[in-house]
């Protein structure tokens, strides 16, 4: 089953409405109440979830927790992938401590830099930081599945270029260049600024507020 | 015009494209090159873009330089908005200094934290740190527009507050929660998790690379 990036950004966006629902006690959701509170048509959830089995009742809706692991399942969250950070500056220490960065099945196993008065330091979530002469050795050893470019844009694919060759098969790169990478691998590009972008365009005042 | 979110997102894209085109010396695209960039269909690019009038032309494309000034008056990012930031901690700073929110008619104009070792410091590219007791004078002398909420879950309902009360009308939440703001306020949630549950469903192997 081969399922288009943005679908998966949907799931993701299920499971956030999914694991509230949850922690405040609802056993039992519609797709309405998911379409409703992910502001999609219910007709999109519906068919999002159907993809992977019907496990919803007419007039009942889904169970929670079943539904939540289901979807768990699908995005691999439920096997464990070790992250690695390159770049200790305060992007990596903020993301090295990102809660979102270390649940889920995350966790970022250590950071890596080149300056010598960050090697051997540990985050203020005591997150390891290790030179990057040792990436090689410490992913063989550690397995890292996802790795992350916090370096400055100059840096970029050279960091990129280093990762690759050490195993690493995904990258989440959050320098403002856009590396290459192999076929094979996949590279997503984080851009802050489009979320600045559409706040000014409400600003303007020719969108809805939301 | 009112315009949903995901439409100013895809204008967002077609910005970058743009830009990337203009510094490479390019001077008109079709409707075609941009989706190809953007992994968009052609129909869906045209039709967004003859909602802003049809400067494009048959055959020829669109003028990468006019194109660029629509869709930056569009934003709105021709005006200057004004950005500040609460909380100076390792993602304050690095969201400070980050380059994509100090250009295209952004300027972050200062940040704001409670801890008296911060205020009054600079962040490494030089953007001040005040007391956010200082907050209400600060926006109503400068003015800001747009305010980035970078401190713990357990305060940013209390920034949150704070921001609207001093006039912040567009709000930009890092915090791993979900602030509430009135009616006729914009926030916008950043969870940057999503990208890394992406990666793990492409690490699964039913999704496909890019």
């Amino acid at each position: 089953m081969t399922i288009p990036e943005v679908t998966t950004r949907r799931l993701s966006l299920y499971l956030r409405v999914l694991t509230d629902l949850q922690d405040a006690g609802v056993s039992t959701v519609s797709s309405s109440r998911i379409a409703e509170r992910c502001d999609l048509n219910p007709a999109q959830v519906r068919k999002d979830l159907s993809r992977f089995g019907g496990f919803g009742t007419r007039g009942v809706g889904y169970k929670v927790p079943d539904l939540r692991a289901v979807i768990e399942g699908i995005l691999g969250l439920d096997r464990g992938r070790r992250v690695i950070i390159v770049g200790a500056g305060n992007l990596g220490n903020a993301l090295g401590d990102y809660p979102g960065f270390n649940r889920g099945g995350f966790d970022v196993v250590g950071l890596f830099d080149v300056l010598p008065d960050k090697i051997g330091q540990k985050t203020r979530g005591g997150r390891p930081i290790h030179a990057i002469d040792d990436l090689v050795d410490l992913i063989g050893d550690r397995g890292a599945a996802i790795g992350i470019v916090a370096v400055p844009a100059t840096s970029a694919q050279e960091v990129v270029d280093r990762l690759v060759a050490a195993g690493v098969r995904a990258i989440l790169n959050f320098a403002p260049s856009r590396p290459r990478v192999p076929e094979g691998i996949s590279i997503r590009h984080v851009d802050l600024s489009v979320e600045l972008e559409s706040l000014s365009f409400f600003l303007s005042g020719r969108v809805r507020a939301g």
